[in-house]
């Protein structure tokens, strides 16, 4: 497993700045956002010329490899909110959002084919995350599940042409968002092959489920994962409550995200589950901790994770105790 | 303390039947459902000729003192959602439903007056309640407290005029859901008088906070109570977490409405902290439990609840060794 | 779902006196000991003339119907262990050992046919339960997998024959004793319709694994249920470990069988989840409380689980705001 | 075992109508306050011609037992605090507050032999329970402990002619107040066989110990025990600590006593232990719960612990799988 | 944040000695013993000729501040205990306790200036902390209040003059020990400018409270912090509870003053919970693990500890997702 | 307390290249196989002309000490079982395998003699260990205990005149498996003095008692320690049960071993009770860590354990406030 790093912990840097970072302390894969205006890459500008060879080169330069093309700001536009939520990400009506996304994933996925990149990652959106609860709309959800699969099987589709893999991040305010949407959205779409994931462990931990549940569930269509971290705000949690709305820095949030060995995932756990279902892939820093810089967070995840790496799977015994090397 | 008993909990039958009911299990105080097209009491109706008297006679009769009117149902018209989620509810345009709930609210409390009740409980609606997560849209919540302001402060006013108070249900899927909101909202009507909360300890259990604390934080503002438990399903929700969507009778439902002492609230606790703020009214038993029928629940609420009600605080003692008598 | 007693709570008192006590008491189904030289019922005495009839007639006199045949004692010399450990219940060499639980466990399903009785108690036994851990024997399991098929499958194909259903109790030192190995006898054996379980949660409950699981995943191959209670004892638990040999009258003991309701077996849990699965049998109390007299038992136990017994499942509710009648 | 009452819950009221009370509601033996000036019975008195008899007679007539008598306020002084923290039980220099304490406890025990009472209950007093911690004064509980012996054997020597056991009730601020001190003070006067105690659960179940633990480390020296609980005070513990001064009503604080079932004590495992060590005595309930009234607590008490009681051992099973029997 | 270290570990060492092992190991910040006698810093000496600009000179050789001086032993003659528990810090009556005290603390004050130290750290004391317990008398806490404001309030007038702030170390047996008490100090001196805290979390843990909490009600007016640990002994405490009396080593102690990382304090909560409320000062490393050398403590303090300090606050992340830039 | 390597962590390799990988990583003690057959170390090898002399120069040469010889695999025919289950160890009627167990275990002390090594660590094995649980046999554990008497006292004796302790390793399916079964053992042999315990945590671990408690029970007993961790593994314990068979690769087993820090045994308790009943040798570090290879131990391991060593006791504070030099 690599130890990657999102580009966009630095969105005011240009890449190249980004790769220096990175390689004085030991990250590497990058993973560069890839919605329209990120102000880091451009999916059109990749595609023209050679472009595409130049950017993997100068990141070559770095001894970095690309793990994935983000693109979260744009697809979260196809399944929505349609009104006036997204009007910041792009201003139009619900077909106007809907085709925005539809077109700029698309452009995702041609960029991660030129770029010679098998995985992006982006969300799904939602019209009424409110809708899991059965009220007072009992039949919402299905609604949104029926256009998931109007919406989403013909960009699948396109994937496949590109070869490229959506890997959906489950996250809260989005339709899917634990294990069960997850393995849900799998059957809608028939197990379409390019449909997989971007676990983000900090996104699903103030559930109240198991990580490693949801890594044993998934399994092989866990396409990437985030080195990201969730704390449930124990002194907090019990008057405040784990959904508590308000800015990210209210001093009393009952959750919030952390990075990596500051929050409550348990990560030697999840990587020991990771290694046993044969991810060999990427750990993505990105950083939306909101205690401390992404200064500290670049030095203290490195120095955290790169220990915990699970390098090989056990290769057995073979003695008269035991005798059982394992394939 | 008495023991109430929401009328809807057999939805089907005349008050009078229910009443009968109540008497032969020991319920004392009735909640009606007051929403519009309920099949048990009309608004309308009741505030025709001496139909208030009538009713209030006959459940006197039983002795059965009414402890408030209901209008969950159109209540959640005036924040929404406004679109096909509120459809079976009514049918209309927003600026429609809106005044439709508005009216139907005010017409309840018009309804109370004439039965010399004191609260009306509902709901507000929320428009998206995916808004409390500040992403994608970090100001959602903000326009929906306006909306709040500007929808509810009038009806308070009206509320006022009829000497009937407003308790709204802090519910899952609704403006008003935890301890905080709860807060906020009496922060943004200036603790208009006329504002205060049905506390039903089911629909807050399920975010790890804790009622005791609601209690502390609300307390004279607690205007009725609902004898609802939620269980935190403990062998579901380490893989299926507390907000998994989906029919209630799943069998793999991470969280489900029970009756009292079937699920998760510490019912002792929230009695107890309930005697030291002084709350002194009514416990409504509501049945959401999938679980098993009504007439199981008749019987084991009443069995459960009625021994643990606190019937008088503490008087002190007057000795050598304490000598602390209490007010 | 009724509740029963097991006849063998009073090993010592003929069956009729033993009715006398649980009509007294609220009891409504008996469980009786089968295994030969019991005391209190032989199965050949049963095949003989009318004794069937008489001892059916005898019981509904006292309003008591059957629940099940009980024969634990005879049942475990099939599978073992076979030397000096089961001496006291049958001396004899493997092979007669094997012959004799054979012949006693197909003769009990002969009397219960005769009784018309569908469900007959027992266990498997178990050559060497050490052998779950796999050190130092990797393939231990396996073999008394395969003398399991070996032998159990002609004698449920006799059970069949007699249309009477083998409920074995999952319980420590016995083949089957946990979530996986009931699902994985029922695979070996082709899910042969006659074998289901008696499931006593005392049984497990040392595990650490949840009764609501093995409820969810065996479902309707539960075919008799005990109510009997296991507590971890938590004072002793530190330092004595769950599976700490000696008397069950040690003081330090970390393990002990109860009587429902003082133990760590969650029954409101369990009681809800056998109602989601549609059992409707029987609750059959045995006492093995190593702390209480079985006159204790009798009352406490009956007062504990008679007002905790789910009538009915939810009917739903039908009006403007569920209107979610169920099935 | 029995269930008793202490008739200082009513300290208003004279015995008989304490009697009466009792006798009402299920409680078969009587704990009498026994220190000066208490209000409902003086042991100078009850030393005078045959008042000893009439009270006995008078609580015969309504089937009430006296289980002790009980000296908290004047064996306090034997110990300390001498300062002015004792003036309100009574005014002295250190030398004069000793004596007068010894005095009234040894009268206690005269007038329990006079009435044919085998225990008192009482304290010991404190010079300063803050040297439980070592700093400032390393020495300071070692000093305490060399008072205890000089002023407590004399005590015990005298209670030994009256045949009449001490029963010291550990308790914060006091030199016996966990299992450890309780351990201590019976080596520290060489196992006086008058030295014992009565065990108040809600007195230990602050510190985190456990009264299981308590039972099995002090056994047959249990003389007496208290029905009263002691709530941890969840939602207030992590913000207020376990020690928090001030007055017992503050709604914040983070430690109550409560009857018993309405705090953290676990009375069936406390129940399950003492038959385990062979106490059959009394369980006298004593009301300090701050938050309900002394009236709510005679009912509920009776009704949670009557049903609660064990009445005999087990008895062990004779048959072919068990074979069994116990002494 | 920087780290420090408490002189006093390596009490018979001259300061420039303890200076070398700092520097050696990594700290930064050295805090200073300033009771009379402690023989590595008289007060008096320091505030001789330039004694006070040798010392920090000498210090900032080794790149050293002083973070603070620390008066524990005299200072807490002013609240007592002034009889014999204190008499092996200062031997004297009531009255020259405190006049001792006093003066000693003023003196340290006028030394902290001379040194342009902002912080002298020490205790209150306590006549009896017994008396958290209202019984047996409830006006004793109220009593201490008044002493200490007497007492004071001229000593932090004092203070004020010289331009330095008193931090109060919560803890065991010493008025001040919680968060109540820390905030009530506060109130009583009606929120004097010179009075805070020097939080020591190991001093706290073994309430059950939450140090964090105890940061966000002090907030500013924590004025510098140890790094202490507390361990509460788990497998102790079942038996022990949390305030066992006895030296420090004993084997069944159930809690136990520890190095950072070996306790039960959650340092990354800790730390984060500081740094949101903008405490930028110091961790002074201070020794009373009894289970480890100083020697061992000096080094794995500094790795433990060194990579979690948090350096800059969040700075935000502006791009179209988030456009959220932080002050 | 040094940190050491089991040879047989690479079975395959000569010792002297195990010797080279474990200076590279810092390891400072070997603990050799010395079963036979074991492919490293033949005991009859080195008891031959100067091999010992030899053996220990090589290692000196790389700075290793030997801590332990290990004969695990013939020593467990000793008590068995000695069916089929270990034809792979041995093959041979029960009597055969006892004597070839036997002898092995002595020559092993012969060779530890030779060697200047104390301990020799070994199981003792056991015919049944389901007869920890008393039914069906409740004299089976009585029937063992004897056997362990009669076989293990001589061999205990041999160990006395060679000089060497015999250190079994309590385990699972081992007639010593927890803290009662070491002490009792003790007892059995009236406390030989050769006999004692090589502590493994992994293999208490998952019976829910505490590490620490084992440490403090047998003390001075424990011979040698073993760094192997347990991990329960939390999300899979629920519905597998700690006691789950089956092939230890399984994804869903709820029990794995694990290396240390990978798993539940709190290893810095571990460490502070160990440095507190003054044991100061060897934690051997054996790798049976399912989810990852050797070569990920051998760095992890030595990069978690070694700053986790103890170095030194508590020396104590000499000053005016502490004033307790240590021992």
């Amino acid at each position: 497993m690599k130890l990657g790093f999102f580009a966009a912990n630095y969105a005011h840097l240009p890449l190249e700045d980004v790769a220096k970072i990175m390689t004085a302390n030991g990250y590497e894969m990058m993973e560069i956002p890839a919605y329209i205006g990120n102000g880091q890459m451009e999916c059109d500008e990749i595609l023209q010329g050679n472009n595409a060879h130049k950017l993997k080169k100068m990141l070559a330069g770095y001894g970095i490899e690309i793990s994935a093309l983000s693109n979260h700001a744009d697809s979260i536009l196809i399944l929505g909110p349609w009104g006036e939520d997204t009007d910041a990400l792009y201003q139009g009506t619900k077909e106007e959002k809907i085709k925005y996304g539809t077109q700029s994933l698309i452009r995702t996925a041609q960029a991660a084919n030129a770029l010679e990149v098998s995985v992006v990652n982006g969300f799904t959106g939602v019209t009424n995350w409110g809708r899991y609860f059965p009220f007072p709309c009992a039949q919402g959800w299905e609604w949104m599940e029926k256009d998931f699969v109007e919406l989403f099987v013909p960009i699948l589709d396109k994937f496949k042409e590109y070869g490229v893999k959506f890997a959906v991040e489950p996250h809260p305010n989005n339709l899917i968002y634990d294990i069960n949407t997850a393995k849900r959205a799998l059957e809608l779409v028939d197990n379409h092959p390019c449909l997989g994931y971007n676990l983000d462990p900090a996104n699903l931990i103030y559930l109240g489920l198991r990580v490693e549940n949801f890594i044993d569930a998934l399994g092989e269509r866990i396409f990437h994962v985030h080195a990201k971290d969730g704390e449930v705000v124990e002194h907090n949690i019990q008057y405040g409550g784990v959904l508590m709305q308000g800015d990210w820095q209210r001093l009393d949030k009952a959750f919030r995200f952390r990075i990596p060995g500051w929050g409550s995932v348990p990560w030697k756990k999840v990587l020991t589950e990771l290694s046993l279902v044969g991810y060999d892939f990427v750990l993505s820093y990105e950083h939306e901790d909101v205690t401390m810089s992404v200064g500290d967070g670049v030095e203290k995840v490195a120095a955290y994770l790169k220990p915990l790496i699970i390098k090989a799977p056990y290769e057995g015994r073979k003695d008269k105790i035991f005798n059982n090397p394992r394939a």
